[in-house]
């Protein structure tokens, strides 16, 4: 097994089988652009049992994954794609860089889905561009564009049935996209979807139960990721 | 005569006849949101006498503008408008703000002209935007940013033209379009077309005929904007 990337919370590594991959959950947390960062145990395998329970229902509800299947404690088996370098956020509700965006206060409740586009680069600190610059820097299609942004409502239906039962507000969340190396019209979800990547707040206390516990310092982070996951499986295992 | 609005560049006041107001440009010039403020005699005229040249072009491409008539010096007559809280700019040319944003070098000729969406609010800094963000912040309808698309698209082809023969490159620029009081229903060009609020270099040498001599402190503004408006006057006379 071969180390073929090295990303922030997750690793990917070389399989036997062709255009399989192995993608490692780790106990990494970083913000702000890796400016901050630490580790958190536990963290790598909760996020995986979240993936490996969403997944799979997405892909019953007509969105396409990477995912395989299951590997073990921190480990999925994926398909080896190409990551589009296009970071898109869905937004139920104004939080974070929103708020500050466009003065509307965190919390306001949108009148609908709200998509924005973020050039995944780091050395630029991922800057949000519009479809203008997605389509001169040919990070996609126009096609490829608009499949991902069907895909994208879809997974924003499905977790806001999943998590509306259990008791959580899905703010927003993050989705990243790839071209099967298999074939690479096909564009399939990639990534992950866990507490590192959804801002989840408790649909009763408003608490926050993700990644912002560790950006805004407010402690707890590891307990409030064992609540989703807990809330989760009840739903998912029914 | 009342003033109604008081801008960084321009001063805005009642007549006595309804639905026109007088637009006074006048010599300051501010950079960064206000943080950069000098004042720069005879700035006010040239930014007038320009327009005046300009929008009356315009006007017979098809572009509807709030220009009604030149009064004098730094004064032109306009039709009462409510601005629409957008500044859309338009690009031929990456330069400033989209070179940070795409890692595309200064320089660079885009494919096509590139639209970008800007939220007109000091307060929040005039941050870029999308469309659902207009949506959701009621900025205008679709429709509106349909036309206002199609409105600054002309605008850029015709100074594309006028520009070319005076041998300055159009790199960037800046539009705000208003609702006519007297029927909000019809969108007009407002606002100003100036080295202000677009970006020119000279075709030959690549210097700068624009703003950006004072923000970047090269120098030499207002000999620029005087060699900008002889070539323009030379053409639109013609």
């Amino acid at each position: 097994m071969k180390m073929l990337y090295q990303g922030k919370a997750k690793s990917i590594y070389t399989t036997d089988t062709p255009n399989e991959l192995l993608m490692k959950f780790n106990d990494d947390a970083t913000a702000f652009n890796g400016e901050k960062h630490e580790q958190f145990e536990d963290k790598g395998r909760i996020n995986k049992m979240l993936t490996c329970l969403i997944y799979p229902i997405l892909e019953k509800r007509g969105v396409p994954t990477h995912f395989i299947e299951d590997v073990n404690e921190t480990n999925v088996l994926v398909k080896a794609v190409d990551i589009v370098p296009i970071e898109l956020v869905v937004r139920n509700v104004v939080a974070g860089s929103l708020a500050k965006r466009t003065g509307l206060e965190e919390g306001h409740e949108l009148s609908k889905p709200l998509i924005e586009y973020y050039y995944k680069d780091d050395s630029l600190g991922d800057p949000i561009i519009n479809e203008m610059h997605i389509a001169e820097l040919k990070l996609a299609t126009p096609e490829e564009l608009r499949e991902m942004n069907r895909q994208a409502l879809i997974v924003n239906e499905v977790l806001l049935e999943i998590l509306g039962e259990a008791k959580i507000r899905l703010i927003d969340f993050k989705l990243e996209f790839g071209r099967l190396q298999a074939d690479p019209s096909v564009i399939v979800l990639a990534d992950e979807i866990s507490p590192d990547t959804c801002r989840f707040w408790d649909a009763e206390t408003n608490e926050k139960m993700d990644k912002d516990r560790f950006r805004r310092d407010m402690g707890g982070m590891m307990d409030a990721y064992r609540e989703v996951l807990n809330r989760v499986q009840k739903i998912a295992e029914r």
